[in-house]
């Protein structure tokens, strides 16, 4: 299809007024056509318009209209076939078999969501029957079911065109939930955006939902997603990018008249602790894995390792000088943007002139128009645990390698460590101690702990907890990655002797949309 | 036993220093001794660290351990017998058997938990196993539990001296969730609390438990209150109380280096709806029910009825004279504090000269020191839509009547009430399809919507939604009454191919636990 450069506004598709946005090739530096005009408080208005006229009715769809729905999202993503892919490898620079796998996952995401909301768990209904004879007092028959919050503002994130964009996660459990989204698309991948957002309309029009289920906005962060966050009829707000753009959004949603939810995925350096056993079995082969972890992706994963733990050491020294020539001998990628890969070269900047920080490498320079350039830097655990700063996330294949004087130190550089999204230990049966003494303080600092692997490579399931303790997120009993992400967009509500004319079927006598629940303390 | 009027640090007693906090008997207007020295940020410290220290260990206490504990706590706090039945009844001027059913509340509440504890749904543990040979790429053995978020702040409340206060739902809930908890009594009954509070350290001596788990604290709210939301080791706040307070906090817990979550329940006026053909078949019935439930407990319950909405006409105007009668003769009751029954005069005074609410009866006046007099007004659904200051509430027993032109214009004050704890229908067979045309925007605005009740008496059971959207409580996604609310207080973790021996009980392999688990998705 032809891309339009227009905004998505249920079933319309509407010239934005203000300043253009431009998709940059950031391999070659080139502008990409067309040019997406950006939106303004009107077009937000619209779009949050539409979404609450459409919520009553949305989030009172069957389970089956509804998982339907979104098994035709993923179907209508499928059916645009390679174009998608070429988009998003000329928006963002990205490798074909990347995105091609990141489609996989985003359309993967899409049917699990279907899943879940068949199986009704979601609802977490409970029923007390009435007890009319209790003593001293009768109880009153009461029912509860979970609904969605509201319409859900969504913002796409630049690191992951698909699967955390337009139809990624944060749209995916929202839609689930029964909320409808609004999108504002993400500035450095429109053309990408364009086209998912259509195959959203299109499965709207097909499934005969309301049009307000879905608006796909551009414009400004500042003036469009300020509004969208302020806008009464948002309810929540799913997000992942940086800290300064996480902790604006909560700021405004705390300012409303009625403050509001925001899941805020906004950093992590995913420290990883090499425990002496694994260092000394096998320092070369973690040395390998961990760059090859590092440069995933031109280190851009929200759950790049971007800390190194271990006591000093010869061994430790050892697997510096192993990661260090591995790091030598990595290839430039092409970052995301401009602006991603500047404030990379200040963060590696920041740490090759910080006193205290050694560089042991860097990777090859490249020739594209905004290069990664891996690197690897060590420092001390006193200086470490001294300067706050050196906890500050290098969004790009960075690490610090922190060498401790002893486990003691260890413990230290762990107790002191800000909330993260993963933690990982490198460990041999031997270190099966010295782990369980670290695992109280890591399962308080991560929402997720891996033994043996890497961080990146998120995957989406039931059991996944891509969340943690703030400033990872915004809100640590969350996950916005794996089927538990539906529960964010969700509230109970109790039904008290309501006759059974007025009940929803989930919790009608007879169960009739055949869902678990809790009848009287007993799961049914 | 004798009071000491102390402060209660882990398994300490220790004297506050700063100003004496004396409970009042509001009934008299006596002093009650002994004097309660308020505590300062020394023993606001003392009790957090130990609270700290405590975490670790009492988070990893088995089902069974800590299910007993909670059960021990009852089982204590029935050991006081007559003692703390006396003290309550001095400190708030409640009646000797509504005390002794909220006794016997608190004590099934706790009990209520034990039994969620044991059944162990609140881990909602999931595991993925391992997918070694999965392409393209595998699957690593993926498992996820909850835990405690760490130690919470507990507000007690001034209206339910034991069911929302040194033991009542935010304690027994987060201590269910594996969370120590430190309690800042209210000044309205400190010994009252300090009975309760010597009971739950006697339970976590019997139980040998970490000290830590519980200290109860005493002193100006403003000084005392605000260090503890402020302490970074406190993780969530529960409170109920007034909007003002409970804004407090919410600002105090955003504004720290690392918010927190605050479950403030603050206000509503749990709206009741008289629907036609229930007003015209039985409105002096539904007047007297009515008068009932806002006499309750002098008014003071969270779930008064304090606005009650209806088309106008001779079926309103019989149902206003009935309810105007049953007012007159509504005997006056003790409030619970001088302070509350200066505001309930205040709030009361605002509607009396507000010029377009008409005064329909006064209760008796009372000559106790703190009296309760009841009040009914009217006014038109016009005024009440063009003037958001009728939407305060009025804390005690007095309501305020809506006479609505049409249909029409009652759906308009629906869609513009704030965030309610409640709403109730009156309705007949025949009132069906207008609840069902007003049901949409009900669940938009209240945690619990009644049939033919009244939303004073809010069970403790599974079903329960004792919360709802802001104002009336800071996070409608969850409950502050019943077993859901055990989940304000916990955070998922995923443990990715951790070795056995490092796993906890509840995801290992064969099920130690014992508890439910969704297995690859499938309910085990």
């Amino acid at each position: 299809m032809t891309l339009e450069g227009k905004l998505l506004i249920g079933q319309q598709a509407i010239s934005g007024q203000q300043a253009d946005i431009h998709a940059v090739n950031p391999a070659t530096g080139e502008t990409l056509a067309p040019a997406y005009p950006g939106g303004s408080k009107t077009e937000v208005e619209q779009a949050c318009a539409l979404a609450e006229a459409a919520f009553d009715s949305y989030r009172e769809t069957t389970l089956e209209a509804r998982a339907s729905f979104l098994e035709t999202i993923a179907v209508e993503i499928e059916g645009i076939g390679d174009e998608l892919i070429e988009r998003a490898m000329a928006e963002t620079g990205l490798p074909r078999p990347r995105l091609e796998g990141e489609r996989g996952r985003t359309c993967g995401q899409l049917r699990l969501f279907a899943s879940v909301v068949r199986a009704g768990e979601w609802l977490d209904v409970r029923i007390d029957p009435a007890m009319p004879d209790r003593e001293p007092l009768p109880r009153a028959d009461l029912r509860q079911r979970h609904i969605g919050l509201g319409p859900v503002a969504v913002f796409g994130a630049s690191n992951f065109p698909l699967a955390f964009s337009v139809a990624g996660g944060d749209t995916a459990s929202a839609l689930a939930a029964g909320c409808p989204v609004v999108v504002k698309g993400h500035s450095a991948h429109p053309g990408t955006s364009e086209l998912v957002g259509r195959a959203i309309q299109r499965a709207v029009a097909k499934c005969e939902l309301p049009e307000g289920v879905f608006s796909l906005l551009f414009g400004s962060g500042r003036e469009i997603g300020q509004a969208l966050v302020a806008d009464p009829r948002i309810q929540a707000v799913g997000f992942t990018g940086s800290r300064s753009g996480g902790t604006a959004l909560m700021a405004t949603a705390q300012a409303r008249p009625q403050p509001i939810p925001v899941y805020a995925e906004m950093s992590s350096i995913n420290p990883v602790f090499l425990l002496p056993e694994a260092l000394k079995a096998r320092g070369k082969a973690i040395a390998e894995g961990f760059v090859g972890s590092l440069n995933m992706g031109a280190g851009q994963f929200c759950t790049n390792p971007g800390l190194v733990i271990a006591v000093q050491g010869p061994e430790l020294d050892a697997f510096v000088a192993a990661a260090g020539e591995a790091v030598k001998g990595s290839a430039a990628q092409t970052m995301l943007t401009p602006g991603i890969h500047d404030a990379y070269q200040q963060g590696v900047g920041r740490l090759a002139s910080h006193g205290k920080v050694t560089e042991v490498a860097r990777g090859q320079a490249g020739e594209t128009a905004h290069p990664s350039q891996a690197g690897l830097f060590v420092t001390q655990a006193e200086a470490f645990l001294s300067d706050p700063a050196l906890q500050e996330e290098v969004f790009g294949s960075t690490s610090l390698v922190i060498a401790c004087a002893d486990t003691q130190e260890v413990a230290r550089v762990a107790a002191q460590l800000e909330g993260q999204l993963t933690i990982t230990l490198q460990m041999d049966d031997g270190d099966l101690a010295a782990a369980k003494q670290l695992l109280p303080t890591l399962e308080r600092k991560a929402g997720r702990i891996l033994a043996n692997g890497w961080p990146t490579g998120v995957e989406v399931c039931h059991a996944m907890v891509h969340g943690g303790p703030y400033p990872a997120t915004s809100d640590s009993r969350t996950t916005s990655v794996g089927s538990a992400a539906i529960f964010r967009f969700l509230r109970p509500v109790c039904y008290q002797a309501l006759p059974e004319g007025l009940l929803p079927d989930a919790i009608r006598d007879g169960n009739p949309a055949g869902v678990s629940r809790l009848v009287d303390g007993k799961r049914e």
